[in-house]
């Protein structure tokens, strides 16, 4: 159609245009239709499924009112609905957008049980142009929403591309020198000792020391640790690799003044790290990274918070580690293998709800700060960075009291595990980085809370918080 | 090396070598080095995991005087040593060798837990080679066996390969128009007569009667049923296309007069289907079907005589699909889209132990008459096929007792589920494949038998029935 029409006078093709049925009126709009593909990915369990099946939810029922009052085309009456499509990779899994929303919406709600790989979904979300000339050529357009959410872990591989396997190895093993690591690799870094990388490779040895590298990254996952600078990405969620030999690497001490002896464990080792680099992260970052519109990268601030200090600066290396991805300029090894399209990124500190709503302030200025050094680098230019404070599904309501005569905010809902609700005082979040010594034993003990609606929760859908603030900053100006 | 030799005279080599150190030596070898890959698959849990743990068993421990007369590099003492090696394909999970052998060693033997997907490993077998010439000019050679370990129901993918989606349809159709399928495809039939496939395509709706066709494979491919000929494979073992679109299509009948309108749920189908063909099937067809040089088919054909007539039959048709697979010459898909270079073919009757040893011989020729009318076809010039019952692990005795007078054999073994040694006598086996009227309804009835080591046993490697006549079949011509 596009060629058909591409002489006429506007006038002339708004004229006939009206003249026509809505057959034409259908094949008009594909010219004017896009497409978007959005990221969803996040750190440290930090409520990835739920956000994206609450999106969807929100997107599907925004004409029944759902309240998003920040969404521009919601608030401008200009959403004319959303439905779920066929997805264009047939061979990734199927977001399960249905089985988890029974989960969050049943009469016995559940937080759904996240799952640990790829996968994709599309809406189309059909709405009125805002534009006065496009009004009038077409009585609606449609924006394809491609939803992709994949584990956080994956993206923690690419800033591995940089890296020989000498200098990953010494990175990683200067991390190991301090604690919560030092303990954790213990055993690990003793079965290192007794080896001698110089000697001639052997396939048990090599799984053997790999298996227990495994354990220890694994170790260092497990929620009460909780580190998120975790490397490679795929030895704790390996996905269709389980069992591979890819996945049989771990760094090395530095080589003697020998070098490296051909056939060695060290030389097989290295090889390893050169095929995970070029098979897993290039492949993720061929067919997937480098295909995606706009990234939201969710994180578990409070849950940091409450691991204490060391947790929470592993949390700050992952999110550099991360930014990294999206540096631009001459020296990125990423922008010279391929040029990720990604022109907006949103850091978002999810479970806003499990704090009272007078902190939501404090907890956005604490994750500027955490993204603030890198995100400010002139070299990100052509990336919009935004970070905010969101609850995908909010569980509680603020409730404020006097207390010992001072006027306090608790949070009540169900806190997890529990069934009845509950009023407590979640206390402060700090809006600055806390220093190391002001990381006092229980100085922060946010709780969470089960997926049960509050009383004063608005409208037909789920109850959220600042969710149409995010989707107006990643999707918006598609929507116009 | 190969060029810096190739115009001396073989005399003036000889002589040199046998000047030389082992390291040339090793180097000389390396030049007369060979790979084979074996591709072991099966229908109807047939022991294949345990097939291949034996196997690399056997090879590991021949020099401990392992049980393999069969096997001629053994036989004549010139097999020098197997070793575990690095597989060539690095993001392919490694076949867990360690975990099955333990467990079928154990002092509480079990079964193995089957794997559903595709994995690998690789052996060399160092050993004499067997020639004069070429055991002056080297002490020995090496043999790198790679053993790919896939599902069977992936093989019955090929044969799709040469249908349209409409063939496709009206062939399974058909199929369902018989017992046990008519019953078992009832529910989906029934979905099926209510949808009007030339309505709009629906995801929702697309997914439902998809699944609703999965269920009835699944059905048929209950042991207690015992089908087989269930296409497509990857609706039964999805591996890691668990979830995805590629996953949801099912037969549909044959388009009315007004033919297939575009955006119809016929055409979204068909679509589908189409792309499962190439991504899936020729997918499989082009990484590692073609690269396959040997392929061993394990059946379990005492299973399909005790389930009747039905799944009797039913593995009959698979086994003339899977044929088609091996069958060369111009008008062949498969030949035209690739050149499969497999160029010998074992189908193996698996679980010989569980009928006495006279019975042997009636289960060769049973399988023989199955596979005899497609393997005798002369299009399959090129591809050796041979048919033998083995048993990978023998578990019982044969007992020769007098019984009323008459001479009858029995075997002691400990049955499934029960932890004490009994005499069974498990009945004949046909030589000739049964008439229909001939199956009364508890013809037949063979037990299954726990894995434990026989008293008769010899040898320190487990026992077996001609595994080593398999070996020999399958890998005695690149071991002269």
């Amino acid at each position: 159609m596009k060629n058909l029409f591409k002489d006429w006078p506007t006038d002339r093709l708004t004229r006939h245009v009206n003249q026509m049925g809505s057959q034409l009126d259908d094949w008009l709009h594909l010219t004017m239709d896009r497409t978007v593909r959005l990221a969803v990915t996040g750190l440290n369990q930090s409520g990835k499924t739920v956000f994206t099946t609450t999106l969807i939810h929100h997107l599907l029922h925004a004409l029944e009112g759902s309240n998003l009052p920040g969404l521009k085309v919601a608030d401008e009456n200009r959403l004319l609905g959303t439905r779920i499509m066929l997805q264009p990779d047939l061979d990734i899994p199927a977001f399960p957008y249905e089985r988890h929303i029974r989960t969050l919406l049943s009469n016995k709600p559940a937080w759904p049980v996240p799952t640990e790989a790829l996968s994709e979904i599309r809406l189309a979300i059909r709405f009125r142009p805002a534009g006065v000339l496009s009004s009038r050529l077409a009585t609606s357009s449609t924006l394809y929403l491609d939803i992709i959410d994949y584990p956080g872990e994956w993206l923690l591989d690419l800033p591995m591309l940089k890296h020989s396997f000498e200098s990953w190895s010494e990175q990683t093993l200067k991390l190991c020198e301090e604690e919560p690591r030092l303990s954790l690799s213990a055993r690990w870094r003793a079965q290192l000792a007794e080896l001698n990388p110089a000697t001639p490779a052997n396939e048990e040895e090599i799984r053997r020391i790999s298996e227990s590298y495994t354990d220890f990254l694994m170790a260092c996952k497990n929620p009460k640790v909780g580190l998120s600078f975790l490397q490679p990405g795929r030895f704790t969620i390996p996905g269709d690799l389980k069992g591979a030999p890819l996945l049989t690497f771990c760094p090395l001490p530095k080589a003697g003044a020998s070098g490296i002896p051909s056939g060695s464990l060290h030389e097989a080792m290295a090889r390893r790290f050169d095929s995970y680099q070029k098979l897993v992260a290039e492949g993720f970052l061929k067919r997937h990274f480098s295909r995606f519109d706009r990234q939201i990268v969710l994180l578990d601030l409070l849950g940091a918070l409450n691991r204490g200090p060391n947790a929470f600066a592993d949390m700050h290396t992952s999110l550099e580690a991360i930014l990294e991805n999206f540096r631009h300029g001459p020296s990125s090894l990423l922008t010279r293998l391929f040029s990720p399209r990604i022109d907006r990124l949103l850091f978002a500190a999810t479970k806003a709800d499990y704090v009272a709503a007078n902190q939501h302030h404090n907890l956005e200025r604490l994750l500027r700060r955490l993204v603030a050094r890198s995100a400010n680098d002139a070299s990100f230019l052509g990336v919009e960075i935004q970070s905010q404070a969101l609850s995908s599904m909010r569980c509680t309501r603020t409730v404020v009291r006097e207390h010992n005569g001072r006027r306090l905010s608790f949070v009540q809902g169900t806190p997890k595990g529990r069934d009845r609700e509950t009023l407590l005082f979640p206390g402060e979040i700090p809006e600055i980085l806390p220093e190391p010594e002001e990381w006092s034993a229980q100085r922060f003990h946010f709780m969470e809370f089960e997926p049960r609606r509050p009383p004063d929760a608005p409208g037909p859908t789920a109850p959220h918080i600042r969710m149409d603030q995010a989707l107006e900053f990643l999707l918006g100006d598609k929507l116009r």
